[in-house]
């Protein structure tokens, strides 16, 4: 029997849930390459294995998730189509799964969200119903989406389907590089962490787990440190991926598996951005720079050590670079 | 007996002097991976394999070169150094193989070269001398620096050692790829091109070997429509790379084994490089977005076919991108 999750009626996915999604999605997906940099390597003392999810897909990780939710439904119920509400990454990650399947994806988003960003979901074949920008709008608007539709609401992370979906990206990272010491990741809802931490779980559970936040959207470090779920009051930062808080599932995965989660402020964010695009010639966006911030900031804890470090994704306004413009 | 070269005492390097080259040449560089993107090749009609020179040592394809040249001395000349003028990646180049080697290198560089290109050649442990900015200084300089030092001069592209180890990129990409039907590479001095027929002409003498160089750099492209070798002067283009001229061993390869000279304008290369940035999150030089835009600009040329790309570099001022500043 798995263990349960938290106060759900939930128990936590196995390594066979894994290996199933990971078989589920493989025609839909990349495995992406991972590359190295002896610069980075030199100035941080560490060997850091980047696994490159900017390649991936859509350009992000969060197409593993939404493929495996989307390819896991049953017929009667796949017809009827797929939902959620993002005005980000898995908005075109759904739309684009659902699109391989050949079924609809209503996608919710504020009426303020940039043109660019529904553009981005119409291009992958999505439709976009607009809301007023409020969590309560947001909601209703979905609601009514999936009892017209009877579309599947597929949420963004806290979802164990989501979830079992991004684990496959630990899978490849370990299978790829072996003997790896830790993972770092960033979060931001804790999707990515939740599905790092049962990989390494049932493949490698001697491997650390640390995930990397913006001081400015802390929400899981204030939950780690205080072991209570807080969550972010609209918080603003640059790497806007992770503003979302973690909800009741990811924050099971969270607080009894993560090793550690270390912040960085905004300028460290930033200039581990360009950093990597100087070096590693890697476009990044900032959620995915949390990572190496986090790493320069802490060498003490990564010096000698084989690091993993996922590159979330590389979908960025060339338009408005944070160097630039703050 | 291999083929003359012009009007000089020179003949074409053998396969072997290829293979010679890449066998010296291999514990210094990557090789490096070549990546695909399917937006891409639905957009154009064609299969494109991008070999992404801009993840190679010192982030360009010139490595190489510089790398064949300064392993290829014997010891008692080379104890002597090396060196060269180039305020781009040559410089870099060279200064990274000759530190590979623990000898010195000599960079004459123009004193109004931007402190980023100076601090750059440092870093690889080049040493700099600065001159005037005009083509006299420069070449009394680099004399100067030959005679005090008797370090061997390696030229930037007009040089068969340079050429030789340029030609092991497009061995790799054919090795790597099968049955292409084209090569395209950016041209500026034509070191690159020069290398790529070469390695057609022994591999594989049926690839089309397509350069792409800017209108307002069309140097090649004049040369070439009317069989004379003519040079730029000054030419003002946003491929800083691809602002030299062909000279006489480039123009032989150029004249009598390149399929085509295509041109593209200012803002379809920025087009191009904004598009390659966006679609394959890959950082690379204004010069290496010719090639793609030749392809958009050309499709009847290379629709249906499978076209290898070589990226030639990724050595961008993130502070001044081309969609931002012109």
């Amino acid at each position: 029997m798995n263990k349960p999750i938290g106060n759900t009626e939930l128990f936590e996915p196995s390594f066979e849930d894994i290996a199933q999604a990971h078989e589920r999605i493989k025609p839909y997906i990349h495995r992406t390459p991972i590359l190295t940099s002896s610069y980075l390597n030199e100035l941080t003392g560490a060997e850091l294995f980047f696994k490159c999810e900017n390649f991936q897909k859509v350009g992000a990780f969060k197409v593993r998730g939404a493929t495996n939710a989307v390819f896991g439904l049953d017929n009667a119920l796949a017809k009827q189509g797929v939902a959620t509400h993002s005005s980000g990454n898995h908005a075109m990650a759904l739309s684009y799964a659902a699109s391989m399947r050949g079924i609809p994806c209503t996608v919710v988003m504020p009426n303020n969200a940039p043109e660019i960003k529904k553009a981005a979901v119409q291009g992958y074949g999505g439709f976009i119903v607009e809301c007023l920008p409020s969590s309560n709008s947001r909601e209703q608007a979905l609601e009514m989406v999936v009892k017209q539709t009877g579309a599947e609401f597929v949420p963004p992370y806290n979802d164990l389907r989501v979830i079992t979906g991004q684990a496959t990206c630990a899978r490849e990272l370990i299978e790829d590089v072996p003997e790896l010491d830790t993972i770092v990741a960033p979060i931001g809802g804790g999707g990515l962490t939740s599905g790092t931490v049962l990989t390494c779980n049932h493949l490698a559970p001697g491997i650390d787990v640390i995930s990397a936040e913006p001081e400015q959207a802390d929400d899981a470090y204030r939950s780690f440190q205080s072991n209570t779920l807080v969550t972010d009051d609209a918080p603003v930062t640059v790497a806007d991926g992770l503003k979302v808080s973690l909800k009741e599932i990811t924050w099971h995965f969270v607080s009894n598996y993560v090793t550690d989660v270390q912040t960085a402020s905004e300028a460290e964010i930033i200039a581990a951005m360009k950093l990597t695009w100087q070096r590693m010639k890697l476009v990044i966006e900032a959620s995915c720079a949390v990572p190496l911030a986090v790493i320069l900031k802490n060498p003490d804890v990564y010096r000698g050590k084989r690091v993993g470090v996922i590159i979330t994704g590389g979908n960025v306004d060339l338009d408005t670079l944070p160097w630039l413009t703050s």
